[in-house]
């Protein structure tokens, strides 16, 4: 299987059991070797006391790209943390896409840089996950 | 109004139209000046791929916990960025507790360190805050 | 050995050979299992071109604070990275203390909160540090 | 001016009083609109009690390239916090380079990423600096 080929079914192995992505409706809409992009639509449940997007809707859909984009080389891979900076609120009805990219990886610990933006191009949040690699296969043997 | 009062009457307020927290059954248990500890069990919902809890809604629930804290002066507050390490997933079913305590406030900044804890005590996430203050108040004069 | 004494041990055989931290003139002013207090003062060559002390050294007096509280266990223990939040700036002649504070520790990972005052009770730095054992002792069998 | 003069110019006029920064050694080899690299050689000074370059060291180089790399609009701009990753230690005799780019600015506030590289190539630590910008220009008017 090719690098691409492997990113793809162990993207596709994830997603098939993502309940949590699925249920608000955060599509994959791109996959590699590190790399992600996932989008999501901000909806009127999203929206928080000051009625702009809840930010863990933003972080989760952030988080959700960096989890794809870490776990497309066969390992499970887990979040050990991650920082994030909101740069402008999400509204009710806003399309956002999550772009993760990898930064480094060295033995069972890398680091994934990921951008949140609105269809218009203005950034809403910059977000650095912090994952950890496990022994366990994603596809099975 | 005491210190205390006014915290109570701007999470009330706060709370009153926050629909995300409420669509996900996060309660404010407690609240006071630069504090705040919310509620949420997670549900099967919340899964992802690794049949663990989304660490984005752990990210969202202590997310809430900071937002409520940071609010309690009468000042529109927002979340300018946080930085969260994952210690333990969560469960379906686990009960989670996030615990926001202020740890610093100078001018429009503030810091605040929020705790996730399980019912047993075990702590599954901490979390830092930074917030930032407008000139608007939260409640109406 | 209490963990006391072992803490102290650690502390002495760490700092002995601690050339940065004694170069700069840092001592190590408490020490427990966890915790450490370190102190330096702000010399006209830790200033940087804003005329205050460069955030570095702010961050170096810190990042020691909590090397010192983590290698209080006998166990070899790196720093994996930290944040910090600058929130005065440091002037020629302050004297800093650094006090860090085991925040958790779980298998061999640890986060440590690290608090930067002047002597007057201003906090300069809010730093959060996290630290990696490895299965080295730090003192000889 | 071109931006890119004025960016060398702010430089040039931070880098003379930058004492914090010269009296490590440490050179900017290189500046442009919100970036700038940064030159440093590990000496037995900056070794901590593992024998190991002192990551407060590491830090205050990348922080360097930071401050240089967000002060190149001719505006006072300090750094409000940064979060690092340590990735591989730093020996005596290595030459560090960090190289800082802008990811993101926005009103006052900015988001540098910063690597610190090894001759090889071996990266040590990533950076990422948080800016907040006052309205005090850096040149003379």
């Amino acid at each position: 299987m090719t690098p691409q080929d492997l990113a793809t079914a162990c993207a596709d192995r994830l997603y098939a059991t993502d309940t949590a992505s699925r249920a608000l409706g955060i599509t994959i809409t791109a996959v590699g070797p590190g790399t992600a992009t996932a989008r999501m639509t901000v909806t009127a449940a999203m929206l928080n006391g000051h009625a702009i997007g809840h930010g863990g809707y933003v972080f989760l859909l952030a988080d959700t790209a960096f989890a794809f984009a870490c776990n497309t080389y066969d390992r499970v891979t887990v979040a050990a943390g991650a920082d994030v900076t909101f740069l402008e609120p999400a509204r009710a009805g806003d399309e956002l896409t999550a772009t993760a990219v990898e930064r480094t990886r060295r033995a069972r610990s890398g680091l994934y840089d990921v951008t949140v933006r609105r269809t218009d191009g203005t950034i809403l949040a910059e977000f650095r996950g912090r994952s950890r690699s496990l022994d366990t296969p994603i596809l099975s043997p």
